[in-house]
C-alpha cells in the first residue's frame, strides 16, 4: 500500500461531502470558517508523515484538547482522576446535565463537557496552569513551538459560555471542583481555543499509537495508560455517536466542534482529519467518512 | 507463552473472588447454581482449545445468546435490522424503558433486552423459529449436537417475565414487532434458556475472531459484518459497564446473567469464562477479573 | 343568575371552537364521532338539572371512569389504596413509563393510566368485577339503569391496548397487581368503554359536590373522602395540563379522551361537558373553554 | 368557633412534632435556628388577627418570597410572565435541572428555583430593584416598616449558591434572563433572606384572601389575578409534595426552607405557620400538621 496515494484518494473521495451538515455557529471564530476546507494527515509510528488537502491549515482544536488534558493528568497522577469522573458512555447529548444530576455530580466520562471541566480542574491543581500545560504538550509532541491559543476564539467562548458556566457551578455544588469556577472556566476556554493543523495534531497524538512513548522517545504514559485512554476514546470519544463511530470506523477517536477528529491505530499510526461541517451529533461529516474510508482501504480496524 | 498454563493460572488467580457478588436469583434455575463453579476456555483461530476449571460444565447462556441471534439476522439480511434498532451504548440499566420511550420505540442497541426482542422478532420472521435457529448455530459451530434448551429455565423465565412482556408490548405499541407478542416472548425465553459449556461457547464464538469464517471453513458472515458485531459488543456488550469493560479488559465481549462472558481477540482467538456470582451491573465478577488477567498476561488488548 | 340561560349561552359561545384540536383516532369507536357535537349539563346539589346542546347524547366515558373506580375503592377500603399509588401530579405525559420506573412501580397518582390500573385491580379484588361495579355506581347515581359498556369500543381498546398491556406487565413486575394481567386489562377496557350522556354524568358526579352523599340521600363517602378525591382531581385530573386547568377554570375536574370533562363546585353543583376535539394534552378544547366561561360567569372558582 | 382558642390548641397539638425532620443546614443562618420554635397566626379578611406560640419571632422567608415577587410582576405586567415560565407542577425535586433542559429553558412553574429566578429577573427589569420591591410590599401589607433583609443570611446564600448560579447560567444559555446573571442572583439571594414573623407574613398575604385588595383597601391585583396566584400555589406551592398538601390541607399554600408556610382561605383569611424542622420534601413538618389541623377544625378546605 502506498500511504501517500491512499491519503490523497481519500481526500478526493470525501470532497463532495464537504457541504453536508453545518459549520458550528455559536461563536464567530468558528462560524466564519469555510466549509470547503478539508485536510488529512497520517503519522506513522516510525515518524513518517503523509498528508493531503489543507493539512497544514490551522483550525480550532476544541474538544480534541480533552484527550491531551486527560493524558497529562494521568501522567502526573496515575489513576486518581477516576474517583471524580466515570468512564461510561453517556447515552445522551454531549452537554446534558441530566446525567450529572442523576449521578450526584460525577460526570459519566472525561470527554463530555462536565467531565472535561473536572479534568481541567485537576490539571490546574497539578500544574498551576492547565491550558499552558496542554499547549506545552502539543508543542513538544508536534515539534511545532508556535502552537497557541486563538485569543479571539477564547474570548468568544467565554462570552457565550453560559452553558459551561452552569455545568461548572453545578459541579461545584457537588464539591467536584478544587479551584474557583472562574479560573477553571478560563483554562477550559483557553484549551478549547488552541489552534493546530492536522499535521501537528496527528504528530501530537502519536504517543497513543506508540504505547505511551513520546516524540522524544521517552515514556510519557505507561503502555497500560495509553491503552486505557484509547479505550475511553473508543467508547466515549464522539459524543452520543460513539457506537456508530466504532461500527463504521472501528478505531479509537475523538472529535471536536471545530471539525477536527483524531483516530489511533494502536502500534501503527495516528490520523487527524479536519472538515468544518458537522452532522447532527457534532462530528465532522466528511471527517468521519474519511476515517471510514481509511479503515476500509487499510484494513486497520481494531476489530 | 504456554496458553494451557496461562489459562490454569488465571483460573487459580480468580478463585478467591468466586463468592464476591450475588448469583442471579429471579428464577430457581439460576438461583440454584453453586457460586463456587468457575470455568474458562480459549479457542484459538487454528482450532486448538485450552481450558481449565469447570470448563465442560453447562450453564445458562442467557444474554450471550443475543450475539448469535444478531449474527444470524445479519447473515440473512445484511444490514436492514439497523432500521429497527440503534447501535449506541444505552448509558442506563440494561432493562430500562426510559430510553425506549424517548427514542419512540427504537431500542438503543441489540444487546439490551428491548433490542434483543426486536432481533429475535426479525429472526422469527426470517426463519420461522428463532430459538431453533440459534440452537442450530451453536450446535454446528461448537460441533456439539446436544446443545439444547433447558425447559425448566425457559418455563421459569416465562413465569417471571412480566418485565420482558412489558417491553414487548411497548415495542408493539410503536409498531416495532412483526410477530405476535406471545410468540416473540416464547422464542426469546427459549434462546436465553439454552445450556452450554465454556468449551462449546468459545468454539461457537470463534467465527467472530476469524472474520466471519464458520467452523466448517465457509463464510458465515463477511469480514465487515464480523468486525461490526465486534464493535457493537465492545460498546454495548456488558450493559452499562461497557466503558469499564473496555478500560479494564480491552476486548469486545458479551455477558449474561447466567455468569458467562465471551470475549474476542480479532484474528487470534475467542475466550469464554463462567462464574455465577454477578456484580452490580449484572456481569460475572470473577469472569471479568479473569478476562482482565488474560489481556494483561497475553498483551492481546485491541488498544 | 338564571342557570338555564347561562348554560345555553356558554354552549353558544364555545360552538366556534368545536373543530379546534383533533378527535381521538386510535380506535374506530372514538374516531367516528362528529366533532360538531357539544353538550353541557349542570346538576345542582338540590337535584335541579340544567342542560344545553347534545346533553342527552351518549359518549365514551374513558378516563373519567377513573374517578368512579377510585371513589368505589375508597368507599370499601378507606385509605389503603394509597400504599400502592401516590397522589402527586405526574409532570409528564399521561401514559409515561418513565416515572413508574423511577418510583419502583408506584404510579404517581390514580388518574394516570398506570395508577388507574392499580385502582381497577384493587376494585376487582374487593368486588370480583370492577367494570360491573363502576357501571352499577353510574346507574344508581344517575338514575339511568341503561348505562352500559359499548362492546365495540371495549373490543377496539383491547386490540389497540399494547401500551396499557405494557404498563400492566410493568406493574406486575414490581408486584403491584393482585390479579392476572389479562383480567385487569379486561376490566379496565370495559370501564373506559362505558357510554354515558352529560346529563347522567353530571348527576353521577354529584356526590362529590355533596360531601359524599349519594343520590339516594345516604352517605356513599365520608365528607373527608369526598374532599380528598376533589383535591386529587384538582392536582392530577387533566393529565399534564392540571396546572393550566386550575389556573383557568379553578375547579376540581377530570377529563377523558372521549371528549368529556366533569368539574365539581363543592357544596353547589357538578358540571359535565362534552366536545370530541382534543387539545395537545388530551383534554376537550371546547370543554375546557366552557368550564372557563362557567367559572367566569358564576364566580364559582374555589380560589 | 373561637379562633383564638383554635389557634392556641393547634399550637399545643403540634408541639410534640417539633423535632421531627431536620432544620435546613446548608447555611449557618438557617442551621442555627432552634427546632423548638413554633408560631402560628391567622389574619381574618376583616383585619382581626389571632396568634399563638412564637408568632412574633422573625425567621427567614426563603421561598415564600416567590409568591410576593410573582404578585408584583403580575401587578405591573398582567400576564406576560407566562411566556417565560409555565404553571404546571414539576413532578420532581424542587431544584432539578432535568425538566429545565427537557423544556428548553422554560421553567415548569414560578415556584421552583428556576422559575423564581425568571420572575425575579422580570421584576428587576420592571422596577430596577427586585428585592427592594418585595421588601416594600411586605412592609406596606404587614404595616411593619422594619421588615428587612438579614445580611448575614444573604451573604451565606451567595457563598453556597453554586446550584442557583448553575440554574441562572442555564437559563441565560436559553436566553431566558434579561439581566446579568450576577445581578439576578444578588436580588434573588436578598429576597430569600428577608426576615419576617408569622404575624407580619399572615397580614402580608391577606390580599390573596381578599381577591387582590391591599391592606390599604385599594386593589393591588384584580380578583382574577388573585385567584390565579392561589391556583398556582395549590398545584405548585409545596415542591413535589403539592398533591399531598392539597389532599391533607386542601388550601393554596407556599412553603420555604426557613420553616414557614402560608395558606389562603379565599374570602376568609390567611394563615402563616413556622416550625424550622423540615420533612423530606423541604416543608415544615409541624407547619403542615398545623394547617391540616386548621382545616379539619374549621372545615375551611376549598374542596
Amino acid at each position: 500500500m502506498d500511504m501517500q496515494s491512499t491519503v490523497e484518494e481519500i481526500v478526493a473521495t470525501v470532497r463532495p461531502l464537504l457541504r453536508r451538515g453545518d459549520v458550528a455557529s455559536y461563536i464567530p471564530g468558528l462560524a466564519n470558517v469555510s466549509p470547503d476546507k478539508f485536510g488529512m494527515c497520517v503519522a506513522m509510528s516510525d515518524g513518517e508523515v503523509f498528508g493531503a488537502g489543507d493539512w497544514h491549515t490551522q483550525f480550532s482544536i476544541q474538544s480534541i484538547s480533552k484527550v491531551f488534558s486527560l493524558a497529562l493528568v494521568m501522567s502526573y497522577d496515575y489513576d486518581s482522576i477516576w474517583r471524580r469522573v466515570s468512564r461510561e458512555p453517556s447515552g445522551s447529548a454531549f452537554n446534558s446535565m441530566v446525567q450529572l444530576e442523576a449521578d450526584q455530580g460525577i460526570p459519566r466520562n472525561p470527554f463530555i463537557n462536565a467531565g472535561a471541566l473536572v479534568v481541567t480542574d485537576r490539571l490546574l491543581t497539578l500544574t498551576g496552569d492547565a491550558a499552558h500545560s496542554i499547549r506545552g504538550l502539543l508543542r513538544s509532541e508536534s515539534g511545532n513551538p508556535s502552537v497557541d491559543v486563538d485569543r479571539a476564539v477564547a474570548a468568544s467562548e467565554a462570552q457565550h459560555g453560559h452553558r459551561n458556566a452552569a455545568m461548572a457551578h453545578f459541579l461545584a455544588s457537588y464539591g467536584n471542583l478544587e479551584n474557583p469556577v472562574e479560573l477553571v472556566m478560563e483554562n477550559y476556554f483557553d484549551q478549547c481555543a488552541l489552534e493546530i493543523s492536522t499535521e501537528d495534531l496527528a504528530k501530537a497524538s502519536l504517543f497513543l499509537a506508540r504505547h505511551g512513548v513520546s516524540a522524544g522517545g521517552t515514556p510519557f504514559l505507561s503502555p497500560n495508560q495509553s491503552k486505557r485512554i484509547n479505550a475511553v476514546m473508543l467508547t466515549c470519544g464522539t459524543y452520543d455517536a460513539a457506537g456508530e463511530f466504532a461500527y463504521r470506523v472501528g478505531l479509537p477517536g475523538k472529535s471536536g466542534v471545530g471539525g477536527g477528529i483524531i483516530a489511533v491505530v494502536p502500534g501503527r499510526c495516528s490520523v487527524a482529519v479536519w472538515g468544518p461541517s458537522l452532522g447532527p451529533n457534532g462530528n465532522s461529516v466528511a471527517g468521519i467518512a474519511a476515517l471510514d474510508e481509511f479503515t476500509t482501504r487499510t484494513g486497520w480496524s481494531i476489530f
